[in-house]
């Protein structure tokens, strides 16, 4: 920041358009210079220029531009006829590259996803071929854009000053990071203001209603509802806004995907790659098994700690209680990361064996699988609490005394372990207004710390450490063969010190995946609609929390990860459905939630116990049924509104209907007149006459047929002579007549 | 049939394309006289021949036919591109009208849609704008095309000589008589073969299981899920084989639309006639009122029949029992159809006043007005009887006695009307049985008669009356001055006098409108999946029911009912969802049912009060999710399942795709081949010798950086060199490269 070649260095880019780190510590050296020239040769095939310089520990960093700008304007051209074609864009691009070039200039975003889909791509369609960490290509460990870091420092800045977030920070954000993560950008704003109202009204229902209040459930369902549909219609404004509409039907073939037999179409003359749908079908019903398999494994696990949580806090009087209450958080902390790892890998390989053909496909039964272990871990717990300690605790906690097992090393008699009776157990009825509060303040307080500042302190970490070790090395002054920790930077060109060092920093970096970022909004929401009328205050968290959320996840973008891949969507895609679900989940636990602890935590006449079944199962599906018709009427009623982006759609078509209707009609021959015969001074014996009638007798019946009134005048005169003649009706209208 | 000449008059229709019935009784003649200038003048603006002949009772018949056959083929040409332009056509037509048309000849169907259309269409849009009843027209009274009674003679013989239906009798009711009336014949050839299945397991049901199985139920549901998901599919793939894929989105205006303010559109300079969004939100808001209220009318009238009915029968015990028992009856005969029709105009009128834009909107919104209707007068009863009269049943039946005020007249002593108590009262379980055989067989007959046989014995009668009037006529022997009955054929031509017979009779004919008999299957199939738990044999009574009705329907097309204009259309339309609602409530009363009548007609325990509300409401909520679940579940699977429309749209769209592609980058110049340098003999120092590194001292930074490495293979050597130089690392991998 001090000197002025630093910041320079910082904010030049040196024309890079991307790195590639190509690392060759594992294989056989002649074999690594053998796999360099290959990609090298890859990449200048598509018309990228490489320079190759030395990398952090047994890598080498590939620099690649753009060589040819005429070749990389055909790409584009080509990229948006594509899109064209796919009706992603409206019209078509003008004939001349340049032309259209021009009229739609390149946004950053733009072009290093072209040059990524340069690098990516098959050679079949064109690209080098060249995937990170695939197949032939597994010494390719990373390949990532550079950070403008000026642009950044600005971003990051003006964003911290700022209350709300305008529609052009986003457009800036689609500009430069692609509209997949301006989505989720757009997304967590769109949710943070819908979030100021339920805030409002929480606070007020704070006060005035008191918890488990039924209007508070109704209003924020309401909300919910409203929110999950605006969103929508938001989303398909912005796709437009965005010029994406449509993006996600130009399918990328995933690379991975292997096809059982090959077939030529008889008659596009197309090779399609084919796996029969009904062999995938029958390996996604292995995603029931997989299902049942992480409820019953999460499930056990949490439920299992939440016995013992409760038997120690509640039932165990012994020894050392205020630290065995810790025991079930022990155990849940190491045991979770764990078992969660554990399915997720089995949900990557159970997606990988289903063999999707698209990257969407793949993606959105990943996401599928992900969100059922999210949801089970997120919410078991709570719903644990809800709906069986609370209505079910006395029956249940008599047989909780197994976990005693636990406890008994530090029992220090039998007394303490006794068997807990149903008469002297009570319901803790602020149990589960503490774990609300717990996943909604504290955890998400956790999980930012655990996003930002964590990193943040272990990359500062690593810093000092390698000052430290370079202190060491010059210590030791042996220039001649350097130590590998210090080897990467000792051939650097003086005036390329600082910018090597940068992009070797980067490289260190992980890689930006916005599917957490979303996951963890959705989540997030699924708390507030699924049980935020346990603590009205939820809402004012998540809005404080939110609002943090959108800058510290620009400031781990910028900082913390290597530049994203500008890819476009024009949707977020399966959370979509997922915020769909649980919106309507909250309406059955809400409506739960409200008639349990109508009586501020104990049942409706005092105690959990006297519960009533069909009250219960009455209300949840009166309040079900009328989420689903209030969500049928509010998407009815949004997808009435007009918004910029419908208008522009509307607007382009139209244009481009107009000019192919009129290029189409252009060569089609204008109609000849009818020939409308001048009126002659005709009767209808002339009209009819029986001369016509014989010259006619050598025609076809319909000729004769046609014949006796030569145009609508003759016509006419006929009609009007039989009005004329008509018989006088009987009747009241026919006196007037006469 | 005896004499050629009379079968060859029913064969041949003259060329003549539409007849317009004009009639003049109820104004002026003067004006009439005008009116039919007018009129004649429009149709011969838009290229039509007109005749004009006499008709019956101050009417006149106006044959009209395509006069140049070019104009009409432009005709055909824009509403071809049209389509294209709509995406309903994948391939744009020839440029060259008459090879387009060869190309792709018209179907009938095709040629009186246009030719509907041109006289139809406002004069702004290229049409003569005539539309019957309406405004400036309300003398046209009709506008139809002629039978082709050889045709219709000929598929009545083939369809009744033929169990099954192949999509060619499909694809030829869509090439006579349009797509929208060929989905209607699909859709129940579809629903029919569908049955066969639950018709057998019917069968088997009744036999083996009983009544009210639990099994049957589940099968029913799954079924109907099945058939309604699988009919979506079977839609879209008629659509595409149709050509008609998209045709909804070709929107014509409703000709009552009133605008409410006029607008053009800045950019596209398209007039707009706008009618404010919500506006029409809040006239629809006023569906709400209208939908309590028909409830309540015609819930009242059906709970009142309904009490009294069950007071008579099974309290009552006075005299006239017998002729009592029909007094219900009565009262629904009488009141039902006018409180119907009551409730119907209403639902016009409102529809009216909601104003729409565009004819579908107008449809649906009418579609869904009397949907509420019908499920109210075809369930509601039912309904009554299974989950009020029977769980209830001894708690309201003494109440019933206000009812005894209707046979108080009949009854001799007190004791007859003695207000029953609850005790002596004991539910009678085969009541709802009776009432599902009397929907689901009696009431089905009855429709059936209702709709061929008294049509047909009532135009016999007419005729025969007709007959005996001329004979009446013929021996008055007044000659000179026609009595008016005899009126119309006095002045016939000898040889069109039979032709003109026959068009006189068909425009005394009624119009058919197909979406009365999609209603009567959608109601069907709503017992189907609501009430057929309580007698297995529904499906069978609707098989045998659908054989006939199919057949039955088309004699009432080509019998009783004016030609229909051949519409288009891509769906059934809004009765689409009313399929999907109804399984949806059938997965509730069918659990409902279940539960409640699991002792054969009798409660759980025996009797019907016993009941247990959250038992009850558990199956209830299990069966509705568990539909919903599996409805997700059978729509994706069957979204898997390729067909051959399918197949036909990807195949088109890869063409045209292909088409473009190349079109588009026809002009677009070839990428420059990547100058690869020759391998010259280099070494390292070669490469960045002081030397070059000096004389590139005057470019930039980023033109330095990029000049090191000339070429990939420069960049290979340099990197293979850094590989080659790289410190050994330590590690057991080190030691094998020592």
């Amino acid at each position: 920041m001090a000197s002025p070649v630093r910041s320079n260095a910082l904010a030049k880019n040196m024309d890079v358009d991307y790195v590639l780190v190509f690392r060759f510590a594992s294989i056989d050296r002649s074999k690594a210079q053998e796999k360099l020239g290959n990609l090298l040769k890859a990449l200048a095939s598509v018309g990228l220029a490489t320079e190759v310089r030395n990398g952090e520990k047994h890598s080498l960093l590939i620099f690649t531009k753009v060589a040819s700008e005429d070749h990389f304007y055909g790409e584009v051209y080509r990229s948006r006829v594509q899109d064209w074609i796919h009706g992603v864009r409206s019209a078509a691009p003008e004939k001349e590259v340049k032309t259209a070039l021009e009229a739609d200039p390149l946004t950053e975003a733009e072009r290093l996803r072209i040059i990524y889909q340069l690098i990516t791509k098959p050679a079949s369609e064109g690209g080098a071929g060249v995937s990170a960490k695939k197949g032939e290509w597994e010494n390719v460990e990373s390949i990532f854009a550079l950070h403008d870091h000026q642009y950044n420092k600005a971003w990051i800045k003006r964003w911290s000053t700022q209350w709300l977030l305008k529609p052009e920070d986003l457009d800036d954000i689609r500009n430069r990071l692609g509209a997949k993560i301006a989505f989720y950008f757009a997304f967590t704003q769109s949710y943070f203001t819908f979030l100021l109202f339920p805030a409002a009204f929480g606070v007020l229902s704070f006060v005035f209603l008191g918890h488990f209040s039924s209007i508070y459930a109704v209003v924020i369902s309401l909300w919910c509802t409203i929110f999950v549909e605006f969103w929508k219609h938001q989303e398909d404004d912005l796709a437009v806004r965005w010029n994406v509409k449509g993006v996600s039907s130009v399918e990328t073939k995933r690379l991975d995907f292997r096809h059982e037999k090959e077939a030529t179409d008889p008659i596009s003359g197309e090779k399609l790659q084919i796996f029969p749908a009904t062999k995938r079908f029958q390996r996604q019903l292995m995603q029931i098994p997989f299902g049942i398999a992480a409820v019953l494994a999460l499930g056990s696990l949490i439920a299992t700690c939440f016995g013992i949580e409760i038997f120690i806090s509640e039932v165990y009087d012994g020894p050392f209680k205020s630290v065995l209450v810790f025991l079930p958080t022990v155990i849940l902390t190491t045991c979770m990361p764990l078992l969660t790892g554990l399915l997720t890998s089995a949900a990557t390989r159970l997606s990988d064996y289903e063999n999707y053909e698209t990257d969407s496909a793949y993606e959105r039964s990943m996401t599928q699988k992900i969100f059922v272990l999210n949801f089970i871990t997120s919410y078991l717990p709570l719903l644990l609490t809800a709906f069986v300690y609370v209505p079910f605790g006395t029956i249940i906690v008599p047989y909780l005394d197994i976990f005693s097992l636990t406890v008994k090393p530090f029992a220090e008699d039998e007394k303490q372990l006794k068997t807990p009776s149903a008469n002297s157990f009570e319901i803790n009825p602020s149990r589960l207004r503490k774990q609300v509060i717990y996943f909604t303040v504290t955890a998400q307080i956790v999980n930012l710390a655990m996003e930002v500042i964590v990193p943040y302190l272990k990359r500062q970490g690593f810093i000092k450490l390698k000052e430290m070790q370079s202190k060491k090395t010059a210590k030791k002054g042996t220039t001649g063969t350097p130590s590998p920790q210090a080897s990467a930077d000792l051939d650097d060109n003086a005036e390329e010190k600082e910018f090597l060092a940068r992009v070797r920093s980067e490289a260190e970096l992980d890689e930006y995946d916005v599917t957490d970022d979303l996951r963890e909004m959705v989540l997030q929401f699924g708390y507030l609609a699924l049980f935020s009328v346990v603590w009205p205050l939820v809402p004012v968290s998540f809005l404080i929390n939110n609002w943090i959320e959108l800058r510290s996840d620009a400031v781990k973008i910028c900082i913390e990860m290597q530049r994203p891949v500008p890819w476009r969507a024009d949707t977020i895609g399966p959370w979509l459905d997922a915020l769909s679900f649980l919106s309507w989940i909250g309406s059955i636990t809400m409506a739960a939630l409200t008639y349990l602890f109508s009586n501020d935590g104990l049942g409706p006449d005092g105690t959990p116990s006297t519960v009533r079944g069909w009250a219960l199962l009455l209300s949840i599906f009166f309040s079900e049924h009328l989420y689903l018709a209030v969500r049928q009427g509010v998407a009815i009623a949004i997808s009435k509104i007009d918004s910029p982006g419908q208008q522009k759609m509307r607007r382009e078509r139209f244009l481009v209907r107009q000019s192919y209707f009129q290029d189409s009609l252009k060569n089609m021959k204008v109609p000849p007149a009818l020939t409308d015969a001048p009126p002659e001074k005709i009767t209808r014996e002339m009209l009819e006459d029986e001369a016509r009638m014989g010259s006619l007798k050598s025609a076809t019946r319909e000729e004769r047929f046609w014949a006796r009134q030569r145009n609508w005048r003759e016509s006419a005169i006929v009609g009007q002579n039989l009005i004329q003649k008509a018989p006088v009706e009987e009747g009241p209208d026919s006196k007037k007549e006469l």
